[in-house]
């Protein structure tokens, strides 16, 4: 295992420490991990906040910033934070207006959200979990029940920090949040593993002409294994799965503010269909060189231009990585004009930015 | 060698592809490769061009756009684009107001543009070009006579190109550009080694706990190779380095306008000084995930503040990469308030854009 790091214990907090340093704009706690803005709570503005394991950078951490994230907590390289980093980050961030977490479908990731939901609502702070499941690879994986969550998460993280700074209340945020996982699908490919520091070895081994369609990122297995073939097919196969992916319905556990306990809702994600606005990611797992995402991205958009699904955004680079993994993964976001719009508005994080 | 690419005779002309598509604020042309801003000639306004190698990716085609570059021209993978690609660029963006190449320090790609502005004045189009050579691990490398160019083209196509766009003329843009070199100084370190696509194997050979301290871009050999130590060693031996590099003086050969004819002109570099105000970049071999440059800033803050030298904006990511090299290179660049202006002001390209 060669890496730029440290000693293994320090492998989170040292890159933090960096961004202490690299971004006085944002305040990072080092006892429990977490980052906020500087300037939250914000008053009378719904405070946006996820986490996840550390090894996907920038999410989450490099997303936080004026017009997108309040906070973010950080847990160890592909493990769950803990509640109480969640709850110390939320109280920090809650301006009165409450706090919303968006949380990828990882079960230890799902389990925390709740308990540090249940938390801040017994201090009086107004809370909702809103859920990211929109790999379409496989459905029940390890760490998950359902589908994992992945590059939506980027999305919704932008659209709704953006309407969070525009004044959308806690329950405007959390139905536009619904709503863009409803319209997001993803799926990825490893050409290679990944070494997750503290274990020195790579997470799987893939040979060396394999690569795994489906992957999670964290390595996890997704639909198969195969020769490695070309850009162009790879692309075909993952815009396929995300375009032809029929009606998916899942049962979501939310926090009922009212009642002041969990229910359960269904929800239906609608199939893309041709005349539909789309904003394209082709995101890179981390070792993934920016002219091969271009490769990629160029085969998507021939596809979605003869399905008449059109891209009308787009974001090509590293967002949401699986360490140095090799590979690439696409998502598709459906976009209405409230959604464009908070694409569009002016963000200043340190890996996303735009308009100031 | 396992990619995300088609034939390899197209793995220049495949990215592009996907550029284009991608980015319609700017225009690709496939033979030549180049890659322009599609509202370019800009009336008035200094042409600012640069090209060399592809495999650096996002260098230099995704830094094309309003506030930085008018035209890229990328080379096959580490190989200089050539003189014709480097005339039809510059004979499309210039609007009269002349066209500025900055050139990397590599034999093959300082003999093209110097025919290519050659080529350009004989056709009455007024044409300077400009040598980075900032890489102060070695004199005299492989490609290279003298120093290599490399992390300080970032900084220099970003204000420049920013300078341009604010109406300097042809020399006062040449003036700025010279500075930016004379003030910037880089090193890199690899931790593995990375596959150009055509020759389907790796350039060189690391042993699985050596790295190589002053890297080039292309796996030039640098100072040493060496057992891995830690992040903050690795911060520390690049961040002396170039901190304790001497007074450097060099002979540039830059085409004199008015004589029609090419004049040498000595150059020094005056070294680093406590005091200094620098922009500080630090960046990704390609290969390499952000927390581990993270890693690496949070050391090199930590030096600069102990020595006095006061990091007031940095880059963290990856901007001048080696295919999918595991590594990072620090570069430090003094500014002073004309540049900081620049640097600050607003621009929008792929891979660089706030204010707009």
């Amino acid at each position: 295992m060669k890496k730029l790091i440290n000693a293994i214990e320090n492998v989170v907090r040292d890159p933090l420490m960096g961004m202490a340093a690299a971004h006085p704009e944002l305040k990072v706690s080092i006892d429990p991990h977490y980052i906020v803005r500087a300037d939250a709570p914000i008053p009378g503005k719904v405070a946006v906040v996820s986490g996840g394991g550390s090894g996907h950078e920038p999410l989450h951490g490099g997303f936080v910033g004026v017009g997108m994230l309040d906070g973010a907590c950080p847990g160890e390289v592909f493990t769950s934070p803990t509640p109480d980093q969640m709850y110390a980050c939320g109280q920090a961030v809650n301006s009165g207006a409450g706090v919303l977490f968006l949380v990828k479908n990882y079960t230890g990731d799902v389990l925390s959200f709740e308990t540090a939901a249940e938390l801040l609502h017994f201090d009086g702070v107004p809370v909702q979990n809103i859920l990211v499941d929109d790999d379409v690879a496989v459905k029940d994986s390890l760490y998950t029940a359902g589908r994992r969550g992945v590059g939506t998460t980027v999305i919704m993280e932008k659209i709704v920090g953006a309407a969070a700074e525009a004044g959308y209340d806690l329950d405007q945020c959390a139905d536009l949040a619904r709503k863009v996982n409803q319209y997001g699908r993803s799926m990825g490919v490893a050409l290679t593993s990944c070494t997750v520091p503290a274990a020195g070895k790579p997470s799987f081994e893939l040979g060396d002409d394999e690569m795994e369609i489906g992957i999670g990122i964290h390595g996890e297995p997704g639909q198969k294994r195969m020769p490695v073939v070309s850009a162009d097919e790879i692309a075909t196969m993952l815009a396929n799965e995300i375009l032809d992916d029929p009606p998916y319905t899942r049962t979501v556990h939310e926090w009922d503010r009212q009642a002041g306990e969990w229910v359960d809702r269904e929800l239906t994600d609608a199939p893309f269909a041709a005349g539909d606005d789309v904003i394209a990611l082709v995101n890179s797992m981390g070792g993934t060189p920016l002219s091969e995402l271009y490769t990629i991205y160029a085969k998507l958009a021939q596809i979605c231009q003869d399905r008449q699904i059109n891209i009308v955004r787009n974001l090509v680079g590293p967002y949401i990585t699986s360490l140095e993994m090799q590979g690439c993964s696409i998502t598709l976001v459906k976009v209405d004009d409230e959604m464009l719009g908070f694409w569009d508005a002016s963000v200043r994080t340190p890996a996303l930015r735009w308009g100031m």
